[in-house]
């Protein structure tokens, strides 16, 4: 037998998708599994989508696309940042994704070379550690402990001490739903720009923020790298579709790289995905049930003993303190699943060195999924 | 302004993909474009596997599945096995990619370290490369002039001048055709196992051979690698949906680097990719067009200067040699495209050093595209 394993494939697991395979497992057993454990809504995409792509396998081929993404899509993408944010984006800067994991590996290999320094924030998206370690970067975190979101200072106190090449953020963040205002993103971007740092933003959580205007790094700069996706807001998940926002002089080169790496995005996903600004109406109304749900976690978990560690502005995650029952979120979780079938994600995905104290919860499923957790859990503490 | 461009990104466009933008850009302004650059099959995807999508759709929600991809996909490429090669493999070493170009990255990813040198063939697939190149691996071309196939000779005079970690090979063979016999890839496998090298086997053309049945390179162990698809075949190239058979010890490296770096393949895809082994008649009505396209390409390509460079024995490509007409294939195609509207993939995309002596032709269109091209060409040359 020979069998290469490499070093950089020894990357953490992704243990929101651990617990993921376990509770379709438990689920494929009969077991009545509620699973918080996935940012991912529980809402089909919206009923414009689904007949855009069923039009799309009646009309037959499906088919490569250009790398970057159907022109149609991209045109439509560019429509949205003038309808939604008030700004001209040319289509040329648009790059369909294939999600925006793609987004990420693509913004990485793009932009960076083995041994550059690209700052996250922890807690964060495990993805961004777990890819740019795969990649061969340096990854410099940024501790966020009790501040909620990023500031320009942390990045010019992170800089000093070893400088970057690039930083990476997100607005509405996740597992924390923390914001950053736009004045304070303005100051990120600004302070980057100054140091020469590459801004990446992570916007996937755009639209899905509960108390304040979405504000995109666009606005202040035609350098930034904006990721986004229709997963989240527009309730895409499974269909694998996203799109970046460029800079001019980095199109062709994500262009050069996507056309080997991926060929192109699914032609039925980019179909479908062409229609989805049209849904707002419908997408709204759902939104309004996370609000629901987001009140009923905010009221339910501090009682029974699970403090919110962040404020829930945006996105659909609470990310609650586990340290009056447990010094180990990993096995709080996989007992929580294990005996009262509710999954959600052990904090240690998010933040390393913090995480074990932490548990995130999805708020993106229905209110009955939501009101049956927090019965459990309350039975179970 | 900051933008970071990496010098890994500098990699060579995929140049097929660069005339299929080109290509789809002069048929929206109206021009009769027969496009025989990109190897994708002209027929949609079976009846069954778009009846398939359409219920999934209708169904509702399309979501994450599991990194490794739906158990039901899972078993059903393990069935295939069994069918089609007498061969059993587990459903446990099954990953479901998001394409052959997810298999590969995660085979690289996975396998080897930045420094490792893995060995292809030259002409190629050019992602290979590519991609190789953009992780930080060595990339060692064995030349395979008038040769045809790779043989385990090949193999260990390569790893003779500096040691190899790992071998990637595809047969049927693009942009050639070419098929390895079973004898001689037995004696590849062995002989890269008896030097301490992994072995990829690119078989995403298998079901596409024309003299000889195929040959997995799974018949000769169980620590290979096997990268497929089902977009070649089974007609669903924009639908990104191919798999790998994984030796047991690399299922779970491929499942933490997909978890972060995919999250999971379509689901659409996935549902849809199910039955797609129970439409062989369907499939082999479209393969037998192939065959007629076949023949008429290696009657008409010699009579008009373009002697073909190998036999092809599989896939849908004619590979020919353009220097009885231009010693620059990428001017040649692109003259081609302009002045007589037939795109035809430049060879520099499949070999850097010989490549712009030839110049490939996909022929999974249709009879009629064949034949205009063939006749476009005539009268232009």
């Amino acid at each position: 037998m020979v069998v290469a394993i490499s070093r950089r494939s020894e990357v953490e697991p992704f243990h929101a998708m651990d617990v993921l395979a376990e509770a379709n497992r438990l689920r494929a057993q009969g077991h009545p599994v509620v699973s918080l454990a996935v940012g991912q809504p529980s809402d089909p995409a919206p009923a414009v989508v689904r007949q855009a792509a069923a039009d799309a396998i009646a009309a037959g081929k499906i088919g490569y696309t250009d790398s970057l993404g159907l022109p149609a899509l991209r045109e439509a993408i560019a429509a949205h940042y003038a309808d939604h944010y008030g700004i001209e984006v040319p289509a040329a800067r648009i790059a369909v994704t294939t999600g925006s994991s793609a987004g990420f590996n693509l913004a990485f290999l793009a932009m960076f070379d083995p041994g550059d320094r690209v700052a996250i924030t922890a807690p964060g998206y495990p993805a961004y550690r777990n890819v740019l370690t795969a990649l061969g970067l340096e990854v410099v975190e940024i501790r966020l402990d009790g501040e909620g979101a990023l500031t320009a200072d942390h990045l010019e106190r992170a800089h000093r001490e070893k400088p970057l090449k690039g930083v990476l953020f997100a607005s509405p963040a996740n597992p924390t739903g923390a914001v950053i205002p736009p004045e304070t993103l303005r100051g990120i971007v600004e302070a980057a720009r100054a140091m020469g740092i590459a801004v990446i933003s992570d916007e996937i959580y755009h639209r899905l923020a509960y108390t304040a205007p979405d504000a995109t790094a666009l606005a202040f700069g035609d350098d930034v790298t904006v990721i986004n996706s229709f997963s989240k807001y527009y309730c895409m998940t499974g269909w694998r579709i996203g799109w970046m926002v460029l800079p001019e002089a980095l199109v062709r080169p994500v262009e050069r790289v996507a056309q080997s790496l991926y060929i192109s995005a699914p032609e039925i996903s980019q179909a479908a995905a062409i229609r989805a600004f049209e849904a707002g109406a419908e997408l709204d109304r759902v939104k309004e049930r996370y609000r629901v749900n987001r009140a009923l976690l905010a009221d339910a978990l501090p009682q029974i003993g699970l403090p919110l560690a962040a404020p829930m502005d945006g996105a659909f995650y609470a990310y609650c303190d586990v340290s009056r029952h447990s010094n180990d979120s990993m096995d709080f979780a996989q007992r929580l699943l294990k005996e009262c079938h509710v999954a959600a994600t052990p904090g240690l995905d998010f933040d390393l060195a913090e995480g074990h104290r932490f548990l995130r919860l999805s708020y993106a499923g229905s209110e009955a999924e939501i009101s049956t957790a927090i019965e459990r859990l309350r039975a179970w503490l």
